[in-house]
């Protein structure tokens, strides 16, 4: 079979689109974010990518409908000269390196036919502590977009992450920086141990002061109020253990 | 050499065929209900799939000759305006997750030669406990198969198997709902400990009802007999440890 | 890079050759009883095949110079009306399941090419029990080889290898039959813990019967004497550990 | 995507070129004499080489700006009738032995198209223990070419590397061989626990003898002394453990 499938819906035709990518990743930073992005623009799902690349899985939904997993692509259009948006959301990233890349490298020959210059992914970036007020923190492809970001408050922390950025979060960045995109990853610092919709918000609150776009987070919000209330019950209990340094590499 | 090599016996001509799916998996549910369903209906092969996804190996048979793993298809047809079968059945599902894609992908493509529109996959959903009276779980692909289910005593249950379906019972019904096919699975319950030939009976007695074929159960019901005897000692020995939750996830 | 480069140092007219195949494998069996015809009938290499289903790695020779690990083919031209002979030897059998696959569809397309219908592999089973006299068991293409080969002594015992042949061994059996050719594995039985020259030599002895070459075993038997002294010293200090079953199983 | 992808900067024109490799590895030590040797003589990248087999990761440079893992290539041009050089850096090795060989297979393809006819690989040989003098050992395409490293120092001494080179420095030693081209591989000794600038050096002091190439030290004996400060200050607290013999196999 083809290593990947694009089954467009439609076919938008959209004016300057930026591409948004939020993946499961650490904390699902980014994947919470990029979803709560969607319900509150009301985007419109225009794609569906199927790939050998992900697991061999479906599933079943509440009704007894099952979903073959994938990832999916939204549009959102924009009035006046406002800029369009693209964003990819999904069940999974690459279950392989190569897989990883050939997926990238997909959504970066996607984002070439819609014209777009622009990308933001966005990510957690895990510390393996508690943190109460997440930093967002940057990686740009070039000094003027890092010069730009740090007006929205992004934080810019040489050795931050000292590793890099691995998966989905990072590989759109590198392959479109390559192809003369203008990119940023957005990271929101997040303990790893559990989803983390605070750091959702910290990283769509930059998103939508950079994009414009006004977002209401109540939704966000109660989420973290639930998990909040999870961990402080688990941590009346017992300490969660120090997790190993190579599980908290950032992954996108 | 090619990825998979589909070696044709002969090429029936089929009348509006049901493809039904059962290969290895948990409990060996799926594998054990579709090749009692061959015995039964004396079905006949025409057709072995060998490919590099399945393990580099031979089988010794009891009289020395060897045998290259594989999956088979067998036909069935059937009078009147019944619709003909045709049953997949084999040695291993593919090794890797693209794999897995590859193989399900092919056996899609034969279905659409021979003009397939409805798929029923077989196969067992481990609970991790000892189970006296195995429920058959389904999904489907869409709401009026759901409830056309539901009339043959199938349990859709919100929440269950809650990691999805795994493997070529999940896969055929994703590729085959995307090819606009009509797909259920069919899942029994079972400990996952043993093979389980009476989880394959309740499987295969839904199945039968609604193929509006009979089917005689006394040789699984023989199997199921030696099993619960070299059971029943085994839990008067010692009882099995509770396996770890991920390892009973529903692979079909 | 292709996936396999077979660099052809000749290209010889052979009749009716007969493929031999001895890969590293269980006792590396296989290895040694096949280079020990090669060097007893002193054939000639006439092939090498290079691929990236092998280890990236190249040895260093006793004078400096290097080899990047492959595998080998020689022929050796018999007088009269006897059939020639193709050897397969190698420092390596393919890595993974599909790499496996590949090399030994490759190794089935050289045979066709010279017109080989008869291949012998030949390898070890491992028993995880010091063996005293190791018996040549058998596993063939067909039931009048089944018969043939008892006549020499092979043994072809129900149930055994119950987990079937795996690896080179196995494919070129069961890819060989695909193809129409004749096809027969010995295993020597041997415990697994060590190289076994004396297993190697049970198989060398059958298959030279079955050919009608005379071979000289003595280097073998030195070998043999000098891995007992090594292993009775062995057995002095400490038994070896009883290995787990599933390291047991033959590979080819 | 492609598997590999080559972006050319310039297409230099070279006279001759000598192609030198030094990639991560045991103790760093080709990658460090690689960079110092490109710092040293102020060679010119020219290319870049991105690939599937490379992990899914941007770093994330001191400025904020990231960059795709890669390999680069760079020129250095000489007077009068010396010939050029190619020099092979980069941040990783293909993470798969097929990626391994389909990298380096690139390499010589690269290599071919520059008429290469000259290649040196550069490693560490790692021994599990401190190393006061490490030695240059040395692995050559063919005989004479052995006989003229030992002219320049380089020891090459029977069954080491034991397990033979593993990785680019043997890949492309291979592979250039089976082309027809003169190739070494240079193998600094090291323990294998820390980078390890003094191995980089002698192996660096080495070829620059057999180069012609005049190179200054200061730099890496800097980073050396900084090196042994911190080994000998844990020396003091605690020895390392006795590394466990497959960790030392060479990887170059």
């Amino acid at each position: 079979m083809e290593e990947i499938i694009v089954k467009y819906l439609e076919k938008p035709v959209l004016r300057n689109p930026i591409l948004v990518e939020g993946l499961p990743g650490v904390g699902n930073v980014g994947k919470l974010a990029a979803e709560h992005l969607i319900d509150q623009i009301k985007a419109t799902k225009f794609a569906e990518i199927y790939s050998k690349y992900f697991p061999p899985q479906v599933f079943v939904n509440d009704d007894g409908t099952i979903k073959l997993v994938n990832n999916e692509l939204y549009y959102f259009k924009r009035e006046d000269t406002l800029p369009d948006l693209i964003i990819l959301v999904g069940d999974y990233q690459g279950l392989t390196p190569d897989g990883q890349y050939s997926l990238s490298d997909m959504v970066i020959k996607i984002a070439k036919e819609f014209k777009v210059q622009s990308i933001f992914t966005l990510g957690g970036y895990g510390l393996g502590r508690m943190i109460e007020k997440p930093r967002v923190l940057g990686a740009a492809s070039d000094l003027s977009l890092v010069e730009e970001m740090k007006k929205h408050g992004v934080v810019f922390s040489k050795g931050e992450p000292g590793s890099g950025i691995v998966g989905a979060s990072g590989l759109l960045l590198g392959l479109g920086k390559i192809e003369g995109m203008k990119c940023v990853c957005l990271m929101g610092e997040t303990s790893g141990y559990f989803v983390d919709p605070k750091s959702a918000q910290a990283v769509l609150n930059v998103l939508s002061s950079v994009l414009g776009i006004s977002v209401d987070f109540t939704a966000l919000e109660d989420k973290a109020k639930q998990i909040e209330q999870l961990t402080s019950k688990i941590k009346e209990a017992e300490l969660p253990p120090e997790p190993k340094r190579e599980d908290l590499g950032y992954i996108g």
